[in-house]
């Protein structure tokens, strides 16, 4: 059990997530992570490679730039619909995301239905509404040194456009056999309006993307086979409870109105139920939207049979922060100050120790054990400082399964202590069996 | 040898790197990662954190947002001096850097220096020039719902001060001994009037970067240790020839002002010498320009003797990109069509053929020999299309050292025939002893 403020408190005591720019004040909706939390997040995002990419055989990574033809966002239909309502209190110029302030409204929300609810300002408790606008979510910049609209450009929102832009080049160079994948993982940007809840509603995020490219006639059963395989993904790989994650079957009415089929993994975080990740069926609009923008033909042609076709696209999506998070609640005792990560995730995978700083035989022959352990695993620490406690204590938050101690009795037999972080128990073993 | 041409036809006719947005005829200045080439690069990424990083016990990561608060590059000096000099032409409004068209003098080229040239507009020739205006090459973009200056923000042009503006944290969080360093791993943003270069001046690049913190009475043998780690990492982790490298001392008249000693590894390309990496001495410039616009103390107090000080910091810098095209142009023979890459840094480590494809008992002991590989390597490719011959070929470009081939001995013996990359020598032998 753990609740966020002692989520957000543990990541910034000890270096696994900072707020950003937090020497100058922080920076709304933008996150640093720590030492720490690099270590974490490289394992998550290295695991997700593992598994999807490094150890199958039809699935390719790609890694296209940030900001990118604008004409890719026309096409995607970013540019028009890729927005949040937006309200200006006429008093104080404070501004809103309407649908938030109206609560069970939704993002369609009209000025009357807004009207009707009496919401008042949150910040100067009047209500003196202006319209609702659509504000577009894009981050814009200018490229090159004009300016005005015809250098305008974004920063991508999602990074599964920069895949789709790359799909032909990908086919033309490699001939891949269908079904395969284009996986990618990258930063995408969100100008949310109001950024709350920690990393889970920040302005930039690690997104971890696959379009996967199957025959129209085969997507049923390529989806099932996704789902499978990522719920193995999240159960074997990265460990969480299964308890926590509900696949929810989003509605035809909430789909995207081009999606078939659309499932989102909620998992149980410590505010509540929220979008870990999705599956998502996308037919061929992303494809055709490009054919239509570029004039050029998207079609793959299957050696085999000689049948050409618009594949269709199957994605699941994940946020590394959102994996992140979730990792951190499934793991974090908050009473006991213990977070229980698997072995393959925690940043370090022994502590060495010697019991005392002040004796130069214990802090050499601790030393040698140290120095054979990162030879062999990399992801070793040391620790000496303050008292045994101390120390455990620290290793036991940052999520280090073992801590070995050497002691008085290393001097004399060699072995030394092995404390286990989640049982606290000790043993006496051999480095070299460790 | 190797052209630049040459190299940029192989990257896109295998899938190392596109142009990016290349389905809408491209967009200036930015470039993607096809398969091939996001293996190389994660290797490339991999090796570098490996040696600077995980291997040591003195460098921590960090991962800063991109868009950091705006104070940070007040602080820095990078709103008041990272700027181009621009000159536009009076006749056909082209835009121009200055110093690119004023051949021998520099970025403080002035108005009347330009006009004693006689320049002509390399677009209409004409020589009617407005006045040199200093262009910042940081990319603009605007933070929530409100527009104008007091939302303006900055895509990050280094990723040295997404180091910087944490370091109070890390030291607060993690209490490292000096002299302790900060890597990052990153994208770093600019605005380049003319991009050109294949990817040595691109808009969008991913830097490698640490900060050292030192004493600063020791910055001197710091400086010349981090010098041989540099030699070290590029010789025998990257396998650079070191004959094509030249450690050039940078003149004071040419270094950063607040910079005792640079030194740029200039790299032969095959353009001519480019800067591949720098080191820098930085002195306390960052930390204290931190000190002074957050007000906050950045001082380090030595657990040891107690003296606190201001950190002094060196920098060893590079970009992907650059380091990328360095082994391209290192590896790749353009007459004989062999890319020589270091087995450490190959996408594929092997692939695995039958000699041919329609005799199924072929076929299916190469893929026994594919799956014994692929569990053990990974990183093993399968190719039963063409001949054998165009196979080689194609394994030549994208630099598998070696190629397995399942024939007809194969079944009677089980020896199969191994195909050296760089000798085209074969040897036959039992795939276990892979």
């Amino acid at each position: 059990m753990s609740s966020l403020d002692s989520i957000v408190s543990l990541c910034k005591r000890r270096g696994f997530i900072y707020p950003g720019s937090d020497v100058y004040g922080g920076f709304a909706g933008t996150w640093d992570f720590g030492p720490l939390g690099v270590m974490l997040k490289k394992n998550l995002m290295d695991t997700w490679w593992s598994y999807w990419v490094d150890r199958r055989d039809d699935i390719y990574g790609v890694d296209a730039d940030i900001i990118m033809n604008p004409r890719t966002w026309l096409a995607s239909g970013h540019t028009a619909t890729f927005a949040d309502p937006l309200i200006e209190c006429k008093a104080c110029h404070g501004r809103f995301r309407a649908d938030k302030l109206a609560k069970g409204l939704n993002e369609h929300v009209t000025d009357d239905e807004f009207a009707r609810l009496g919401v008042k300002c949150p910040t100067c408790g009047q209500e003196t509404w202006g319209p609702i606008r659509m504000f577009n979510m894009m981050f814009k910049t200018h490229v090159g040194p004009v300016d005005g609209e015809e250098s305008a450009a974004y920063l991508r929102p999602e990074t599964a456009q920069g895949i789709f832009v790359n799909y032909k080049n990908v086919v033309d160079s490699l001939y891949p056999s269908i079904p395969f994948g284009l996986a990618q993982q990258g930063k995408a940007f969100r100008n949310e309006i109001s950024p709350r809840d920690f990393i889970l509603r920040d302005r930039e995020c690690t997104q971890m993307e696959i379009e996967y490219f199957v025959h129209p006639s085969t997507w049923e059963t390529e989806f099932e086979q996704l789902l499978k395989e990522t719920d193995t993904f999240l159960e074997k790989e990265i460990g969480l409870s299964m308890s926590k994650i509900n696949h929810l079957e989003v509605a035809e009415k909430d789909r995207a109105h081009y999606s078939k089929r659309t499932v989102d993994f909620m998992y149980q975080y410590p505010g509540g139920e929220e979008e870990l990740m999705g599956l998502a069926y996308r037919t061929d609009f992303d494809l055709q939207n490009i054919a239509r923008e570029s004039g050029k033909s998207m079609e793959y042609r299957d050696k085999q049979t000689g049948e050409t076709f618009v594949p269709h696209v199957i994605e699941p999506s994940i946020g590394v922060e959102r994996l992140f998070l979730a990792v951190l609640a499934d793991s974090w005792d908050e009473e006991k100050g213990i977070l229980h990560l698997p072995a393959n995730l925690a940043p370090y995978k022994f502590c060495v120790s010697p019991l005392l700083k002040n004796k130069p035989e214990l802090v050499q022959k601790a030393k040698e054990v140290y120095d054979l352990l990162k030879a062999k695993y990399t992801f070793v620490t040391w620790d000496d400082s303050g008292n045994i406690g101390k120390r455990y204590k620290k290793q036991d938050e940052i999520g280090t399964p073992k801590c070995i101690v050497i002691d008085f009795d290393t001097l004399e037999d060699g072995t030394v202590t092995v404390r286990d972080r989640d049982t606290a128990s000790q043993i006496r073993i051999n480095p070299e069996e460790l």
